[in-house]
C-alpha cells in the first residue's frame, strides 16, 4: 500500500517538477541544466510525500498543492549540492552519481543551488488552491525553517563540529535543525493548505518531531550497517569523517531502541486521526526497516 | 535634497535591518555574524532607497513597505557574498573591506549566503500594510527576478563567459539579468505595495530599464577613470580580467553618450509624474554624475 502510494505521488512530483523546469528556453540554460541534475537525480521525494499526506490525513487532498510541495523538493535538492561542495562535505557521490560539481565545476554548483533556492519560493509563492493568507504563512514558515534558524544553522553547526568531539544535545540541536525543521514545515504546510484545525496541526507537528528524530537516527544506523549499493554513497563516512552519530555516542542496539521509541510517540501523536492518516502511520514505521 | 533623503531612508533600512537580524540568541550565532558582517559593510542601499522612491512617486508612503526593501537589500548582499568567492570571481575586497570568505571562510561564506537569501523571503512574506495578494504577487516577481531566468542565471553567463569576447547582445542580456531585473523589481514592487495604477506602474518599469542601463555603462565608466579609494576595490579590474564592458566594446565618450541618452529616456518616462517623483529624477540624474 505504502509503496504504491509513494511511488504515485512521487510521479506526481517529478511530473510537475519536470514542468516547472523547461529544459530549454532559458537565458542560461547549462544553470537549468544543472538544476535538473541534481533535481532528478533519484530522490525520494519523501518531504513532499509528507507534506500531501499530511493533507490527505486532515481530510484534503494533498495534490492540490503540488507548487508547495515542489518547491520544498528543490529547497532540500538546492542543500545537498551546497552541502556536497569541497568548502562543506566535499562529497564526491550522492545517490550513486558524482556530485553537482563533480560534473559542472564548483561556480555552476553554487549557482543552480541558488537558482533551486528562489525558484523554489517562486513556485510556491504561484500556489493555488488556497488563500492567499494561507499561501503566505505556509512559505513563511518554510523559509523560517530553511533559513539560518533552521537547516542553514544546522548545517553551520555541523560544519563547525567537524573533527571536533560534541555532545549529543549539541547533535540533537544540529540534526533537528538540519534535517528535522524542513520535514515539520513540509509537514505542517500539508495540514494548513488543506485547512486543518488548530488541533490537527498541533498532533502533526508532533508527529513531525518524532519522525524527523526516527529518520535520523535509523539514517545513522545505515552509514553502518547498510549497503552502499542501495544508499548510493560509500558507507561508514561517518566513522571516517569522525563524525559523532546516535551509533557512535550511543550503540547500535541502544540507537536501534531510540529509533523505535521515536516510532512509537509519533504513531500515538496520531491517535485521533482515522484510516486517513494510513499513509502517516505507514511511513514513520518503514524508517525502521528501510535499507536505503 | 537628494543627498538628504537618501541618508534618511539608508539610515532607517539600516535600522531595520539591524533589528531584523539580532545579534545573539541564534542556533549558530557564527552564521549571522557572518551575514551581517556584509550586510553592513557600507552598502549604499540603492535598491531599497528605489523602492521607496517609487512609493512616494505614485502618492504612497516608501517607509510603510520596509520588509520587502529590506528582503531586496539581503537579496543583493547575499549575490555579492556569492559572486566574491574564489570558484566564481575570486574577489580579495569590497567596498574597501576584505570579502566574506576572506574573514570567514570558503564554507560559511556559503552559508551566510544562503542564510541572507533564504531570510530575505522570510522576512519580505511578513510585509504588511499591503493586502497578502499584493505582496504574494510582488514577492513572486522579486524570486523570479533573482532566479535562474535573472539574477542567477545573468551571473552564469559572466562566469561562462571569463576570458572570452562576448558580443554587446551578451553583455546586455547578461547586466539587464545580474543587475537590471533586481532594479526593476524594487521600484515595480514600491510602485505595487503603493497600489499603484497599471498605468504609473508600465512608466516606472521603463524608467526602472533605462535606470539600470545608465547604471551599468556608468559603472563601467566608473573601472576605468574612477578613485580606487572611492569605489573600494581596485579600479581596471575589468581589463585585467578581459572582460568586455560598454568602454571597451565602444569608447569612453560613446559610453558617456549612451549614458545620457538612457538617463534622459528615464527622465521622459517619468513625464507624467508630478513632484512626488523629484528623488526618482535626482536618482538616475546622479548616475552620471557618481564617483562611486
Amino acid at each position: 500500500m505504502l509503496k504504491a502510494y509513494c511511488k504515485e505521488k512521487a510521479a506526481l512530483i517529478d511530473q510537475t517538477l519536470a514542468e516547472l523546469m523547461p529544459a530549454g528556453a532559458a537565458i542560461a540554460p547549462v544553470v537549468i541544466e544543472a538544476m535538473r541534475y541534481s533535481l532528478f537525480a533519484g530522490g525520494k521525494r519523501l518531504r513532499p510525500v509528507l507534506l500531501m499526506a499530511a493533507a490527505d490525513a486532515v481530510g484534503g487532498r494533498g495534490d492540490r498543492y503540488l507548487n508547495v510541495a515542489c518547491g520544498i523538493e528543490m529547497i532540500h535538492t538546492y542543500s545537498l549540492i551546497h552541502d556536497d561542495l569541497p568548502a562543506m562535505d566535499n562529497d564526491d557521490y550522492r545517490r550513486g552519481k558524482p556530485t553537482n560539481h563533480k560534473v559542472y565545476g564548483e561556480g555552476l554548483a553554487i549557482l543552480a543551488g541558488d537558482a533551486l533556492l528562489t525558484a523554489a519560493f517562486e513556485i510556491m509563492l504561484r500556489q493555488e488552491n488556497a488563500p492567499p493568507e494561507t499561501v503566505i504563512r505556509v512559505v513563511h514558515e518554510i523559509g523560517f525553517a530553511a533559513g539560518p534558524h533552521g537547516m542553514v544553522g544546522g548545517q553551520a553547526i555541523d560544519l563547525a563540529s567537524e573533527g571536533k568531539t560534541i555532545n549529543i544535545d549539541t547533535i540533537a540541536l544540529m540534526h533537528q535543525a538540519k534535517t528535522g525543521a524542513l520535514f515539520k514545515a513540509a509537514i505542517r504546510a500539508g495540514a494548513m493548505l488543506a485547512n486543518a484545525t488548530a488541533g490537527q496541526v498541533a498532533a502533526l507537528t508532533k508527529y513531525a518531531e518524532h519522525f524527523g528524530l526516527a529518520f535520523q537516527i535509523t539514517d545513522d544506523i545505515l552509514d553502518v550497517v547498510g549497503s552502499q549499493d542501495k544508499i548510493g554513497k560509500p558507507v561508514g563516512s561517518d566513522v571516517r569523517n569522525q563524525k559523532a552519530t546516535y551509533v557512535s555516542i550511543y550503540s547500535l542496539e541502544t540507537a536501534r531502541q531510540m529509533a523505535e521509541q521515536a516510532v512509537g510517540q509519533a504513531m500515538e501523536a496520531l491517535r485521533e486521526f482515522g484510516e486517513e492518516a494510513r499513509v502517516l502511520r505507514e511511513m514513520v514505521t518503514y524508517l525502521i526497516t528501510r535499507d536505503s
